[in-house]
Order: structure tokens, then sequence, then C-alpha cells
């Protein structure tokens, strides 16, 4: 026949009966009956008690509510065991042990299930502790939360009968607060609580201490089975025939008197992370009044000075908790007439910058190993680490403005201004601003980079504004539908709120929140030394290399502080953006002979060169993945509504000019916009994501690729005639067919050689394709006898293999498809496994089957994503690349990859 | 040692010598060598002579120009021979026998390598042959020929040199064509041409016979080497070691007076097939006379008339010479003093409606196997058959106006009108018009099922245009961007050129091509009972299934009578598009809230439901596919650029209305179009193509599928009630992922449930996924475990698997990589098999081994392309599906892949 009572102090025995599992011991004494008595063990004061075991729970349901035969006895020898701890009787008159009666399962289900405090009162032996102690409130206010407890979870009787009745009390003495009753009161609420619960429950509140215990416990052990419980355990996966274990504990007060107290206790500091207690203290209190907020606390440094005794004690305990725990802890405790009592232990909560104080010291302690630390740290946290924000404590008492799309995280706070060009004027005259637009386009861009965050009412997560915006690490908020924009008068609206342009505001782009105003912020602390250390030890785990996407020489040179280990992808597309470039690009791209093409390609060729040198210098001695221009043409044209618009304007305003001058001038600015227009609709495709893009426009205009060769060699030579050690790589974008790739890389070989004769020098190059076109991975053995490297675009071919154009998706029925949970996980945040998945392991294979040496990596949006990092690790990936700012994040994960693989 | 001269009386020498094999034969003796030995030993009156063998040719160029040593002695050994068959001498003044000496490789090589005639002519004989048959003009006509030839084959003159000979005799005669000439100035050119021959050779001409066949035979022999040969071998894939054969052989002339003739003869009726000689023949003539076209040949029915017995002896020669060949032949012949040869055979040139009936006929006659009889046959001639044609012989004279895309085959005559509406009220008057639009649109419908053909200036292979033009069987050129349209002024211009409403145009769909003004058309015969005894053949071989795309019941009436075994296809939302229905799509797309849409969807469901009992109807007993709406919303509404310059144009308009009227008209007329222009930008996206469609709107709109599900089954209920066999499958379009087929599923089952238990009777039915995005094949076994049916929508895969969009690739890019050979074909044309070929095998064998019962096919616009059926057939698909036009062509697609397999 099992026991099924283990006192606190017997919890050896219970570990034997089990068979030696810490895990059985939590599944028969539940969680918290196992740390009580573990803590016991330990010999930390913790107010004697015991546990009915899960098996007894069982027993009991399975039974049809009917105990063991033993059980009672069990447990009556168990009160007095307890008794005999505490040196107290249960039922005793003179000096009554109290009990509390707490459900405890082996998984926490916090609220759950039902408890019972102060079990052994009765009128007498309240009117008896009233007396002795001289406090009739204190006795009362102890009985009257018995009565109710006891009502309501033992007798089932619903909580408004209880609660009306001190209501009606309050109305009667005029008073607002349950702390400004006073004894008589209590006294008079307990009697008619006992009338409650005569007519609720048909029968007298028992005043037999041991029928009250019984009552309680049997109470306990059904609300396993009660409607909320098996709710919350199928919620959460929790299985069913578990049952729960009951705990019976001694009732200990931090409210005796000034050497009583209560607090909460945490073994390191739960901000920094530094090693020293933190906490606060209340003197002559029950844990009920810090909750209460009535009182304010003390800092655990004053007890350190009132109570220096048992603030050591104290401390020696947190410590041997963490010890034991391995890992930082937040104890409760309560001061009873100068007697320190522990009352549970936890793992404490903790800001990101301390969790990776901590997992970082304690690994240097010998607590914990290194992997141990590594995986302690989420990559979350280090997220939160790397970008500032808003200081949480004005915020979160700060009205929130509006909500959209957190798709570049940070804090930004500035004043608006709704166009590029006077943001980039502000920003010259040291002015803080946030870019608002409906949207944004490359022309904006030069004022994005001038502005601290950008945010618009339109848009998605791989929208124009968020990609570019992620790319620079500035915060930003899109798709603020509820926003409405009036860019030229200068306003934005939300709901009855206007803003106008040099108003402050605020965003949150971590969680896209908008404030009005200018909310301070807390910077970025990217030196940290432990994050340092930690990231160390994760490059010293990870298989995959981290790589990152950057364009320009600056983002090269903070990739590499951050950690890469070359450069995945340089979009040379982007370098067209700038404010200087763009003529020029409109140039080539209006061109209607190949003369005037080449004339502005011709242009462009130093300005290309001259980044390449910045990327290869910064790069010296790592790879640098240059992409051939992948460019969306009409882009780089005004929109063409807006031109159809400003046409229609034009001709109208022709109707109010007179002389001949104005009529000259106005018909030379339709002329204008009319060959703007014409070309934006030859350039104009139905489905631009599908069209004449990246090695496509390649084909037709063989001179463009033939210029970024000719600029990616000749600063491949300069760097090298410098000493630099220069590795560039040459990928091809939007490959579908290997011709594709072999005539590009006929075009390459030329040009390369040429340049390579004219300078007298040789440098090292390769060559490779983009895989995010489905037909590439598909017939990935071909694509591999061209390519001597594959580079995964998993924002394409995830576009492509789901048949979903990311923006329009994102903005419409995508949305509703995360919300039913069709899709279990956006596919353009975390790579979908099962069909982009399995093309890339298809390429993989394939590809690596004809050319073994051949090097595979990721450079779309999802190389900075955790979960995916993980599939890149499990399929064998060479390096994953993502933007500068998330290269920390890459390592960590990759580490974590390596770990869990 | 090899014997290199083989008489035609030797064939069955040679064809021992090489082993029996007749190819191998053909390699010794060439293709001409080898058929006339061939006639030779069947009997046939062929001119006597024989063959030097290929392995002469190789040993003479192997050695540098060197015959081997007994050549010539075996070659005039082989002289003798013939001059004995002939009863002629080599040589001989009084009846001297003349020779030709032609190449003959194994593979035909027209026109590649040399030929001398007349060999054995000199002054001497010459002389003697004028003064014998007492005609000069004859015998120097003869000789000019032979020192023409021998000048510059042999001797590698110029051809110019004899040319301006020629030309000076005919200025200084005063004369214009050759056949003006008289003996004397023939004789005298001879003279000339021995000059010349001095002149550029430095030798004379050889007047001794035997050194002329020597010098001509070792100059075919070297021609295998000449330039021409070799580009046209290397441009054809001809081995370049074959060597050519020599064929020497005695000239026959049918110009030696009135029972002397020459001619051609098939040996069945190249037009209809019907089996009766057909021919033309000219009394008094060589070949060259037919060729020159100087005077009008006559039918051979003369010849019955004139020559009975010769007509006789070449009727049954034709015959044996058919049955020795199985099939039809066109023959050449000479009559040569009432005495018959022949002169060559092969197969005959023919109709693709002759081509069916001789293989049927040729079948039946037990001469040839049904499968080859089914193999004789391409597709392409089918579709020839299954369309009009402009009259080809009107056609080829007339100036081609435009061309264009081809994209619907057949032709069309009628006047132009420039828009729907228009066409539909001429065709109502009975008149035959052509649509000529920019581009067309849903609402263009209803003209384009009025008017007999349709022109486009914009568009692609699979613009609106080109699927409906192909859809109902409307001849059809669009992208024609040569061409201006202003259809508002009514006008039509090709540069100069200007065509207005009214003027006649016809169209050839097959080719692509436009003509200004009326041209005859040629009718299709669909009821020619060759053909459906054929393609009834060919159903006993295909083992694929073929099926029909139909979206009315008039299609699919027709489809079943074209052999279809049920609808792959029905596009439900193509149904949407008629004009009746059109406001009522509008008004559910306008809606703002959920009733005003449920209204439009009550009244849409008794249209939907009558057109599907319309289609079980006519499929009685058959599969019955039906497609749930798979639409691009914004179709619907007016186009968003048109809206955008209506508003436009409409606010320049406000600046010239006074009264206040007119004021409130013009702006009410704003207000409506402003309403269709804010819907049409929400529907609007980026890129459609991979945007709200398909599955996807009807998880958004839950209510429309329910509506068509209900049609849909209260059109089954009520057939079968009526007693028709239903079988209605139930096809879910775009999906990506299994749970948007198993929502579907749901939906579909408690709807159809409800509907069955309404009118009291269960119809069978089933439930299947398109397989159109890559991500669908690649996780085929999820869709399997939902799916009880796949449909490839090769279309769309092949977008997605690419990344390419169709309509802007057909106008853009793709066309380039055609024409460069980037893609050998067009994959919107025929399947990629190494990129969508492999989804497809591998959605078929997940799909299959999760249930092996899974019925997979294929319903894009691939179903109706030969090349793309023998990969289905190949992938083990279960049957193809396409335009009810197409089904012949489908029906032999398959059996031709059967029979290949």
């Amino acid at each position: 026949m099992p026991k099924y009572i283990y006192l606190f102090t017997e919890v050896d025995d219970a570990q034997e009966w089990v068979g030696g599992s810490w895990d059985d011991v939590r599944a028969l004494l539940g969680g918290k009956g196992a740390n009580l008595g573990d803590m016991t063990r330990l010999g930390v004061p913790v107010p004697p008690g015991f546990t009915a075991t899960t098996e007894a729970c069982n027993a009991y349901l399975s039974a049809g509510g009917e105990l063991p035969s033993d059980f009672w006895e069990e447990e009556k020898a168990a009160v007095e065991a307890v008794g005999d701890q505490a040196g107290k009787r249960f039922g005793d008159i003179a000096d009554p042990l109290l009990l509390s009666c707490r459900s405890g399962a082996k998984f926490s289900m916090p609220g759950m299930m039902d408890t019972v405090l102060n079990i052994g009162l009765n009128d007498e032996i309240t009117s008896a502790l009233a007396r002795r102690t001289g406090d009739a409130r204190f006795a009362y206010d102890l009985y009257r939360r018995l009565l109710h407890m006891f009502g309501t979870v033992v007798l089932n009787i619903d909580d408004s009968a209880f609660e009306r009745v001190i209501e009606h009390r309050k109305r009667d003495r005029e008073v607002q607060l349950d702390s400004d009753l006073d004894g008589d009161d209590w006294r008079e609420i307990c009697e008619r609580f006992k009338a409650v619960i005569r007519t609720f429950a048909g029968k007298d509140f028992p005043q037999d201490p041991e029928e009250q215990l019984q009552a309680a416990t049997e109470a306990v052990f059904r609300s396993w089975n009660g409607k909320r419980a098996i709710d919350y355990r199928r919620a959460s996966g929790i299985a069913h025939d578990l049952g729960t274990a009951v705990n019976v504990q001694m009732m200990v007060f931090g409210n005796l008197g000034t050497n009583s107290a209560t607090g909460i206790c945490m073994s390191r500091n739960g901000t920094t992370g530094a090693p020293e207690l933190e906490g606060d203290f209340l003197e002559n209190a029950q844990g009920e009044d810090v909750v209460a907020g009535t009182r304010a606390t003390h800092d655990l440094s004053v007890m350190a000075d009132r109570m220096p005794v048992i603030y050591d004690e104290l401390h020696s305990i947190a410590q041997e908790l963490e010890r034991r725990h391995r890992n930082m802890q937040d104890l409760e405790f309560t001061i009873e007439s100068g007697k320190l009592w522990i009352l549970q232990t936890r793992n404490g909560k903790r800001t990101a910058e301390a969790e990776v104080r901590i997992a970082v010291d304690m690994a240097d302690e010998g607590l914990i190993e290194r992997n141990e630390a590594l995986q302690r740290v989420t990559t979350g946290q280090i997220e939160v680490f790397l970008h500032p924000k808003l200081d949480p404590t004005v915020a979160s008492k700060s009205p929130v403005l509006a909500r959209g799309l957190a798709v570049s995280p940070g804090a930004a706070v500035g004043q608006i201004v709704f166009d590029a060009d006077t943001a980039e004027r502000a920003a010259a005259d040291g002015r803080r601003v946030i870019l608002v637009r409906p949207d944004t386009k490359p022309d904006d861009v030069h004022g994005m980079l001038a502005a601290r965050g950008i945010l618009t009412s339109r848009g998605g997560r791989t929208s124009h504004a968020a990609l570019v915006a992620r790319q620079f690490g500035r915060p930003a908020v899109v798709g603020v539908t509820e926003m409405e924009l009036d860019v030229v008068g200068g306003e934005l609206a939300v709901g009855d709120q206007t803003l106008v342009e040099g108003d402050w505001i605020s965003l949150d782009g971590t969680q896209g929140l908008v404030y009005a105003g200018e909310l301070p912020a807390v910077t970025a602390d990217l030196e940290n030394p432990f994050l340092a250390t930690l990231l160390s030890w994760a490059d010293e785990v990870r298989v995959l290399g981290v790589r990152a996407n950057a364009d320009y020489p600056d983002d090269a040179e903070r990739a590499r502080s951050y950690g890469a280990e070359g450069i995945g992808l340089c979009r040379t597309e982007h370098m067209f953006f700038e404010t200087d470039r763009l003529p020029i690009v409109q140039r080539m791209i209006m061109a209607t002979d190949p003369a005037e093409r080449d004339d502005a390609l011709a242009d462009l060729l130093p300005l290309q060169r001259e980044d390449f040198q910045g990327l290869l210098r910064a790069m010296d001695g790592l790879p640098v993945i240059i992409r051939l221009i992948d460019p969306p043409l009409h882009e780089f044209l005004p929109d063409h509504d807006d031109l159809v618009r400003d046409l229609a304007d034009l001709k109208v305003q022709l109707q109010h000019v007179h002389t001949l001058s104005e009529i000259d001038e106005a018909l030379g600015e339709i002329a204008v916009k009319q060959r703007y227009l014409e070309r934006v609709e030859v350039l104009r495709e139905e489905n631009p994501m599908l069209g004449t893009r990246g090695v496509r426009l390649g084909m037709l205009i063989p001179g463009l690729v033939r210029m970024q060769v000719r600029a990616i060699f000749e600063a491949a030579c300069a760097c090298a005639a410098d000493g630099v050690d220069v590795r560039p790589e040459v990928m091809v974008p939007l490959v579908s067919h290997v011709d594709e790739l072999s005539r590009t890389r006929e075009v390459l070989e030329s040009e390369a050689r040429e340049v390579m004769k004219e300078r007298g020098i040789e440098v090292p190059y390769r060559f490779g394709s983009m895989i995010e076109i489905p037909r590439a991975a598909l017939t990935a053995a071909s694509i591999a006898e061209v390519a001597e490297f594959f580079s995964f675009g998993t924002n394409d071919l995830t576009q492509t293999t789901f048949g979903i154009s990311r923006d329009d998706a994102e903005q419409g029925f995508l949305v509703e498809y995360l919300k039913s949970g069709i899709f279990a996980a956006n596919p353009f945040e975390t790579i979908d496994e099962d069909g982009v998945g399995r093309l890339m392991e298809w390429a993989k294979t394939e590809g690596t089957r004809v050319r073994p040496e051949l090097e595979v990596g990721i450079c779309g949006e999802h190389g900075g994503d955790p979960a995916s990092i993980a599939l890149c690790h499990r399929l064998g990936l060479d390096y994953v690349s993502c933007s500068p700012f998330r290269v920390p994040v890459a390592r960590l994960a990759a580490a974590h990859a390596a770990l869990t693989a």
C-alpha cells in the first residue's frame, strides 16, 4: 500500500520510493510540494508541513470521491508531526497551529485550483487569539478569510454572497476600504458569513479543525477536475491523469509587530544582472499589504541596516538556493516575530541585459556550462539589446496614439516631417526628425537616412519602407491604417487627434506603437562586455557561418564590427538610389538609343567602382558577394498615377494662363511629364514581381552587366594593388535557366580578363547564382555546373513557391490566413520547411552532387530569423547572411541550432 | 577487295555484300542509287546505269584524290554493260550512248552536290547527231549543257563566264529567251564555251568520252567535301564520313517528237487522298520545259486518251511502287519515242485531308498497320483540318497588312468594328464582323462571341483576347504592335495604310497574318469519315483519357461530339462574364456589407445552377470537374487607368459647364467614377497574379463558395431526378496549403449534405485540388490526404516555377529568350520537363503514394499541346483536358504518345 502523505522532512523517502528521479518526485508531490521538501532538506527555514500525494488524488477521484481508507489516519499523524516541529498544536486554544491547504500539480497551473488558508480557527480559538494578542482585528480578519474560502472552495457557495456582506458593512459604517473596518466589524462579518454558510450549504461551518482540514483536502483534490483546470490543461497540453498534490503547511504571519516583516528577494540584480541581492520588504505586514500597495516598501539594503542578522541569513539562503537551482532565484519570505521563513523560491524574471550577464557570470563561476549559458539567452533578448528603446517607465504611462506593423525595431523620437527633402534639410540643421509618409519610394531614401525613424500609413513587412528601414537600422512603424495623412497640408490625424509638421512624435518600432510627444529613450549597449563574451562562445560552437547583407562601406564596417565573416549580399541597385545617382539612372532608363544608354552607364561606372572599393577594403580578407543589378526599373521613375494626375492638373492650369511665356512653360512641363509617362507605360508590367527583373534585364542590356563587372574588377584590382586581400564573388539574381547563367558568365569572364590585363594584376574571384526561383532549385544540378556557389533568396523563393506576392498578401489575405491559423507562421518571416525547405534541400543535394565543393548560403530576410537559421543548419548550409544589425542574433541562433541539433 | 561499281541490275549482289539490310544498301549505294537499283529489280523501266559506291568515294577522298587502282577498269566494264542493256555504245558516232553522272548520298542533300549531264558528246558526235536527227538545235543544246556543266563542276570555272556568252548571243540576235535561239546559235555558243574552258582551265575540253566520265566521277566525289555540302551536313546533323555514291545513267529524251513526253504522276490524289492517279505531262518536252512554265501542261487524264497503253503501264508501275514503299508515290517519268522510262520515285507531298484519307485507306487495304496509319498523321495536320483557312491560292498572292501572334487558329473574314456593342448589333443584322480592339476585357465577351474573329494591338498568347478566342474557337491575331488604333475616331492604321469601321479585313489566325480586304475562305471538314475512323483507332491505342475544358452547355456538347470523355475543367468565373450577369457580379464586388453581398450571391445562384444543369446533362454518364471561382475580381470592374483618365477629363470638362444642372450632372458622374475608382484601388494589387485569387478569395468570402456548391448540388440533384447519370467533381483552385483545401471541403460537405437532404436524393461526387502552385506539388502527400483527384494547372505552375508572368513575358523578355535560344521552347506552349515536369512527377508520385486511387490529370493550356501530352503520358497521368476544338488533336497526340513510349 502506498504512502499517501509525506512530511516536507520526508522528501528523501519520497525520492527513494519513486526510484530516485527528481522528475518523478515532482510527479508524486507536485512541483510546489517537491520544492518545499527540497528546501526543507537543505535546511532552509520553511514553515513545516506535508504533502498529500497525487496518487492520493487519483485514488480519490477514481473511487468517485472516496479517500483511501487509511488516508485520514495518515494525515492526522502528519498534522501531529507538524505540530511537533512547530511547537504548536492543531486545535489548541492557547497557541493554535493554523494551516494552509494548497493544490500543487506537477506542472504549474497558476490560479486554476483552490486554496484554503487559516484552517484550524473556530469561534472559540479565534476569540482566544483575539484576547491573547489583544488584536481582535487581526484574529477576526483571519477567521473571516477562512470562512470565506471554506464557503466558496469547499461548499461551492457563490463568492458574491460573501462580498455582499462586506459591502453592506462598509456602507453601514460609511467607509470605503476594508482596512477602515475594525475588529468589531470583522467579528460581526464572521457571524454573518456563518449565516451565509448555513443558508446556502444547509449546514453549519464545522467548528472541528480536523473536519475543516479533511473537507479542504478533498475540495482541493476535486478542483483538479474543475472546468477551469480542465480547460487550462487542454490549452497547455498537460495530461489529465496526473492529478494534483495537496500541500498542508503551517501559517506564518509577518504582521505580528515590528520584528515581523514580509518581502521578496532576488539573488542577483534583475535589471543589470550584477551579483548582489535585490528586493523589497515591508515591516509588520502580510504579503497582501505589499500587493495592495497602500504602504511604501523598503529596499532590501534598509533591511541590512535594521535586521542585519536576518539579512545575512537571507543572503546565504538566496545564494544556496541559487547554487541549488543553478539560476537566479526570486524568493518570498516572511519574518514572524524575528524568525525568517522562506515561503517560495523560483527562477527570477530579469531584463535581457541581466540574462546575458547572469549567464556569462554563472558560466565563469563554474555554476553552469558555457553551452548552457548560450542556451539560456534567447535571440529575442539579443534583439532587445541591440535596439534603443523608449524608456519603459514613461512609455507604459503614455497613451498610445496608433498601432501599426513593427517592422524595424528600436525607438525613434523626433519632429514630424512629411517629405524626404525637408527631412534631409532638418537633419542637416541638426534636428531630429521622423519621416511620415503614406509609403516610401527609392527617391525618399535620402530622407529616410536623414530621419531618426519612419512612419507610414501603408505597406507591409516587406514594403520599401520596411526593407530600407531594417537595412539601415532605422526604427519604423508601417501600415498604420488608422492614420490619415495630408502630406500637402502637413497634417497627420488619428481619430480626432491631429498633429502637424514639427510636432514631436515617438515610435516604438519593436512593438509597432506610435506616441504623440517626445518620450525619453534608453540607448542600446552594444559594447556590453558580457554580450561580447557570450557571442564569442557562440562563435566557438556554431557550424554555420554568419555574413551580412551590406550595400555601403559604412554598413560593411558596422557588420564586421558585429562579427560578420564577409558580405553575403551586396545589392548593387541600392547604390543607384542615392540622390546624386538617380538622375543618371533615370537617364539610362529613359535612353531610347544604345549610345545614350552607354553614356549613362559610363557615368555610373566610377561611382560603382568607388562603392565596391569601400566594400572590399572593409572586408579585407573576407568574401564579398556582389549581386548584379536586380532592379525594378519603374521604381526609379515617377509614379504612374501621379503622372496621370499631374498631367490632368497641368491641363486644367493651362486654361488659366494667358501670356505666351506662361503657356510655353506649361506646355514644356506637359511635354516632360508626357515623356516620363510614355516610358513608365512601356516599362509597366501587370506583375512586376514576375517581370523583367534580375538576370532578365542583364540579358536584354548586356552593357549594364558589363559596366558592373568592370566596376567590380577595377575596384578589386585597385584594392589588391594596395595590398588588400580581396575576395569578390559575383552573383546573378533571378536565374531560372542555366543558360542565363552561362551567358552572363561569358560576359563576366571576358570583361574580368580584360580589366585584369589592363591593370596587370590578377585577383581571385568566384561566380555564383541566386536560387530564388523554384526552377533554379529544381534544376540545381545543371546550375551547379556553371555556378561555384548558391545563395538562397528565400524572399522571392517563398513568393513563387506559394504564389503569393508579399506586399499584397501582408495587406490582404495573408493576415486572415495567419489569424485563422491556415498558416501557422508567416512564411515571409520563417522559412516554410515543407515547401520552400524542400526545394532548398533538393537544391543543396543536387548542387553538391554535381559540385562537391559548392558553397551554399542564404541571403533572404530569413537569414536573420532564428527558426530559419535552425533550418539552414539542419540543411547543412555553409552560412547565413542578414542585415548588419541582426548579425549578433544570427551568431547566437546559429550556436543554438548547433547545440540542439 | 571490294567491288566499287554495281550495275542497277546488280542491286541484289550489293544487298548480299552488305549482309541483307536495306539501310546498309542505301549507305553503300546512296539513296538514289539504291532506289534506282530497287526499281530495276522490280522490272520498272529505269534507264540503265550503275552506281559507284560510297566506299569508292571514301577511298578516293582518303587517298587524297586518288581512285583505287582497278576503279576505272570496273567503270569501263560497267559502261560496256550499260551499253549492252541500252543497245547503244558510249562514244559511238552513229547512235551514241549519253550518260548522266549524279551524286547520291545515303541521306538526301538536295542541290548540295553536283551533276554532269550528256556525257559522251564531243564535236564529232554532236555534229553527227545533228545530222542524223535533222535537229541541230536539239544536238547543240545538249552539247552546250555538257560543256557548261563540265566547265563549272569539273573544272571549277565560274558560272558567270558561261552565262555571259549566252547573254551576249541573245543581245546580238536581239532576242529575249533561250528558246528563241536556233541551232546555229547553240553551235556558235558551243564554240565559245570551249574557248572559255581553254582560257580559264588552261586546257581543252576533253573530246574523249571516257575521259569526260572519269573527270565527272571524280568531281562528284570531290563535291562531298565542298563547302556547301559540309555546311548542309553540319546543319542537318548528317555524319561527314558517309561519303557520296555516283550514279551514272543513260540519258533519255522526252523531246524527240510527238510520241515523246515528260511528266509527273502521283499514285493517289494529293489533295483529297482519293485512290486515283494524278499528275501532269507535256508532250515533246524535257523536264526543264515543265519547270520553265512556258508551255501549259496537260492533266494525266489526257494521257489516258492519247497514249492509253503507256498510261496503263504508268498506272500499274505507280501502284507497284506504292505497294513497294507503302506510301503514296510521286513519280517522274519520260517517254522517249514511245518508250516509258521512270526516272525517280519518292513519297508524294499531300494535304492534311489527303494524308488522313491515304493513311486510313492504306490501313484498310492492308498495306500498313493501323498504328502506322496513326503515326503518319501529325497533330499539326489534324489542326489544319479543324480550322477554316483563307484560300491559299488567293492569300499567297495578297499583300500582308500586318503580322501578330497567332493565338487562335483558323480564318476569319469580316467588316471592322471597334467595340463589342457594335459587333453584337452588326451580327444581329446578319453582318460578318471582326472585332478590333487595343485589348479585350470581360465586358467585351458578348462582342467577341458575335464577331467572326478578333484582332488586338496588345496582349500575348494568354491575354484575355487569346484565351477567350481559343475557348470559343474564334480565330484571333493579337499583339499586332505595328497597328495603331483610334477606336474613338474609328480608324486602324498600319504604316501609311488606314482602314475605317466597315472596311473588310481578313485574319489568318493560324499564321498570325492580317490582310486588308475580303479574302475567300475554305471551310473545315469536321464530318470527314476518314478522320473519324483514324481518331477511333487513336482511341483504341491511347492510354491517356481526353477531356475538355468547357464552361457552357454548348461547349460541352461540342466537346462530346469531338470525343471528349468528360469535362476536365469548367471555369465557373467565365459564367460571370456574360452581359446579363456582369451587373450582379459588380454588385457583389462593390458590396460594402455582407447583406448586400449575400443579396447579389442569391441572384447569381439560379443562373449558375442553370449552367451546371446544362453541363451535367450534356455530359450524362461522364465526369464533370467544376472548379470553384478563380476570379481576378478587378477584371469585373472598369479599368483603373481608364477611371483615372476619365476623372481627370471630367474635371477638365467641369471648367466648361456653366448651368447648375450641367454642373450637377458632371459632379454626379464624377462621384460614380470616384466610387468605382476607390473600390478598384482597394482591390488593386501590385502583382494580381500572386494575389487574392482562387481559394484565397473563398477563404475570405465563404458565402461565395457556399453559393457555388449549392448551385452545383441543386443542379446535380435536379438532373439525377430526371434520370441523368451525374458525376460532378468539385475542384479548388490555387491551393498552396492543405488547410485551404480541408476548410473548403468542410464548407462543401455541409452544404452538399444540406442540398441532398432538401432534395431527398443522393448524388455521387468527388472533391479535388488544382496543383498549380509549386508548394501544392511539393506538399502533394498532405494534399492527397484531403483531395480525391489532382489536376495540374500548368499555366500557373509554369508562371510560378519560372517566376515569369505570361502576359508580361510574352510581350517582353521571353521573346528575346526564345529568339536567342535561352529557352528552346516557349514554356507556356510546351511543358518545361526539367522544372515544371519534375514538380508534376513529384506530385504524382507523392500523391499516389498516399492515395493509390488518386486521379491525376492536367487542365492547363498545355493539355492540348502534343509534346506536353507525350510528357503527361510518360508521367502516367490519367487524362489531359483541353479546349473542345483541340480534343481531336489530343486524342491523336495521346495515341502517338502511347505508340512511341
